[in-house]
């Protein structure tokens, strides 16, 4: 059975949540990462976890569920930890992955790590992105225009972190972005991220023509203040590189590139987002918002990958977290997108240099163009590929991409598709540990332990009604083979059989062995098979 | 529309299958390769395409719907291309991947490429398999002890091959092995391969200790006269080789390979498959079976990947190799399994240089083992990067893998996933027009051609139900923007504006752009988006 456990750090209320897993015979229990929460009633919200954490740093002034920060603090954990300070942030974080709490210090002060904890979202249990950690799964949601609603966004935010997500974005767009957005947050354990211009975009009816800075400045105040964790904000999308997307086949995908593109073109000025950055520095340090520096001119097809318009960007977004270091904000760097799998480690590469080892967060990327309905498969290819290559968290793809709005169903195949891209990637980068879960299942699989692989499986729940659209019956739950190859020709047990017969020794026994009957596998028969 | 058409080659009999997809406006038509074959009454079969080509060689004397081979003869492709002949069968797949015919029949002659084509299988339509071609995709089917019918099993052969599988393995075990052979083989336009151990141990009512040499010989024939185009023979399961799978995680998970373990240490004997390797060869050259050199010793799990049992077994593989050329036959590889990431690549590069380019067939491999239920996609990652390392055909595996037998359901989620798997890989390794697919998709994604771009999609009906699910009615199929963004946000068609505006020079009409409104969107309100 599965149950959540909590690790105690320094002191009582310093709680870290896992999974255990607990198996069978004398097996020792699993632990895994656990996303899921405490779980709240949605009328309520969260415990403010995290509340006595920023009061007791004083340079924040607390107010009910949270902290307005005093005039020329920078509470960022980059602050702290360049200041050599081991946050309890980053003491919860460290406890969560299994790893010394001054790697985390030191991975945040060299900027390869960021921990999204905006003040006022204190009932967040922390997290950590960089490529020295376990590669994490961003889920996004959020009302559109056309459809859906603020109970189903925070409905599927809950079912996204049950399934693994480990930050959410609001992408809402529509009247109700306020409303949705607190929602949400009040809601969640998980870091929220947000993409701010599609608000400011709403306050001025949808003409990006009319949007300004003032406008974009205070709508990040606003959502600062209500407790968004991390910020999209496409300050890289400069005037000069706009044509260099259009030959492109699909021209620019990014909503917020495009947005900001019209707006540069219609009004001939440089992009307001670069050009007042440094003020949004300021911003964002007082309420430690981390930036997410948007690809808004991402590749949206195979033919427009790691193109001249794309990598023009990333070197100004290269620049910028420079700015932002300055400024003592975390920075995490947005990739793409569409890229064929032979482009996808200059991605990578390109990245970790030119922004000197800010975390890479990535959408997919897709790996072809040809299967819409089945994105999340022809992007899990590629984020497993650029998490082994050092990506630090990736943003699911559903199956609806390109076709609708993800429904609950979709958050779920696109959160699992996704788990498993950034599971294989631990494996591949050799993170210490991550290979206890993989073993634990293959033995319990080796050993005919249906229920313990069940409870290890990534959704127990499908492994299970799966094995059961075959072998219903209880019994079989027990039996030493599976329906795939039936009593007679299975393997493992086969495989059982020689074990022991090799343990005794081989030359010996083989005698033995054919006196014994010679059976190697269970005296099942087919009917027996069938009565099951 | 999608529609069959036919490419006439140098007569007109051979006539080379295509889909196309008929686009609207001015966009040429694209054609892609089609596998479903030229639709049978199953009560009949499909015509005996090949029977005049094989007919017409005058080294097999011709019976019905197919040939006996002539005493001493080995009508093999391999030995025809040795000879510098373009076979039929090698003009017919050189128009259907779009190379010249001399490139087909060198890489044949070389042993990098194999075409499957019994000579009492005629009806197939001829297809390559090397790394040199695109990269081909395997199903699985067959009935087991435990459950499944011959109707349903062809079924889900023709049901595998709609979606794109470019052959089909019949893996049946129980009491109708020979039936459900027959039917699967006289309906099938693809390559039919099977693993004859298992029909040889029902022989011996499911004992390995009871098998012999000549039981397993006359299996062979058995299944060579009826039609089978590739066999998996696990030749490569020596005694000595046993041991070291021995303290395996998960031991010998190749059912061949563990039947064959059994029977080695029950007689303290060398592998029968192996010592009688020539007398094989010589019975499979006759019809022109190829061979799949099975992997019994390939990792079940993680832990077990690129271990000395397996690449003790690759080795003795690439010895057979020889032995098998030295005979005229036609050889592929099978390779793992479960692989991480990182130690994919080495998988082929051993196998490329053991076996000197012989064809590499992988079942997957699957990159992690937490995610039973989602097995179609961990292998799917591994398939894609196999791939892309040189591996020739791909061996699906469904979501039901570890848990049950495959569906109807199943069998296309397994055939879609690594269809997507190949093209990615075709698209890595730069093959010929494969991203043309890839560009006339996006292309009518960013011009909002909705129908065109469903029926390009690998599954269009998939992909139209995706859509409707949002935006259900007929209006939105001409909407110039999707549910994700509705029509305020969309950035395609932001770019789209974009781009006329860029024709028209950027600075000097930016006055007139804001003079005329800013609008760079259509002026569709939420209000008309949700009355669609």
């Amino acid at each position: 059975m599965r149950r959540k456990v909590y690790v105690e750090g320094s002191r009582p209320e310093l709680r870290v949540p896992f999974a255990e897993i607990e198996l069978t015979g004398d097996n020792p229990p699993v632990r895994l990462y656990d996303t899921s929460g405490p779980g709240s009633d949605p009328e309520v919200g969260l415990p403010p976890l995290r509340g006595p954490w920023i009061a007791a740093r004083g340079d924040v002034a607390p107010v009910a569920g949270g902290g307005t920060p005093l005039a020329g603090e920078r509470p960022t954990q980059l602050a702290y930890a360049r200041a050599g300070i081991v946050t309890d942030e980053m003491e919860f974080v460290a406890i969560r992955e299994g790893v010394p709490a001054s790697l985390v210090r030191d991975e945040i002060a060299a900027g390869r790590a960021v921990i999204p904890v905006n003040v006022n979202h204190p009932e967040s249990e922390p997290m950590i992105i960089g490529a020295a950690f376990l590669v994490k799964v961003n889920a996004n949601i959020g009302t559109s225009a056309v459809t859906s609603s603020v109970a189903e966004e925070v409905e599927k935010l809950t079912w996204a972190t049950r399934w693994g997500a480990d930050t959410v974005m609001d992408l809402s767009t529509g009247k109700r972005i306020h409303e949705t957005r607190e929602a949400i947050i009040r809601n969640s354990a998980v870091p929220i991220g947000t993409v701010p211009i599609y608000q400011a975009l709403e306050k001025v009816d949808g003409d990006p023509v009319k949007l300004s800075w003032e406008i974009f400045r205070d709508t990040v105040i606003e959502q600062a203040e209500q407790g968004v964790d991390y910020m999209t904000v496409h300050a890289g999308v400069l005037l000069p590189y706009i044509p260099l997307a259009v030959d492109r086949v699909t021209g620019i995908v990014s909503r917020g590139g495009s947005i900001m593109a019209a707006w540069c073109l219609a009004h001939h000025r440089e992009n307001f987002l670069y050009e007042n950055f440094a003020e949004l520095c300021e911003i964002l340090a007082r309420y430690d918002v981390t930036f997410s520096l948007g690809d808004g001119l991402r590749p949206g097809s195979i033919a427009d990958a790691n193109d001249a318009a794309q990598f023009a960007e990333l070197r100004t977004l290269g620049e910028l977290t420079h700015v932002a270091w300055d400024h003592g904000v975390q920075v995490m760097i947005e990739g793409p997108g569409h890229v064929p799998m032979h482009k996808i480690k200059e991605n990578v590469d390109l990245q970790q240099e030119l922004c000197d080892g800010a975390p890479f967060y990535t959408l997919g990327p897709l790996t072809t163009d040809i299967a819409p309905a089945y994105d999340h498969i022809t992007s899990a290819i590629g984020a497993a590929m650029i998490g082994m290559f050092g990506t630090a968290m990736l943003c699911y793809v559903t199956p609806k991409e390109h076709l609708g709005l993800p429904d609950r169903d979709d958050v779920k195949a696109g959160v699992i598709a996704y788990k498993i891209a950034a599971h294989a990637a631990d494996l591949a980068k050799g993170h210490p540990g991550a290979q206890d879960w993989d073993n634990a299942l293959s033995k319990a699989r080796f050993e005919f332990r249906w229920e313990d692989q069940f409870n290890l499986a990534l959704d127990p729940e499908t492994a299970r009604a799966y094995h059961d659209a075959t072998l219903p019956a209880a019994p079989a739950k027990t039996a030493h083979f599976c329906s795939m190859c039936g009593p007679k020709f299975c393997s493992m047990k086969i495989t059982q059989e020689l074990k022991e017969y090799a343990a005794r020794g081989m030359r010996d026994k083989s005698d033995e062995f054919v006196n014994s009957g010679g059976r190697v596998y269970l005296p099942v028969t087919a009917a027996d098979a069938q009565s099951l």
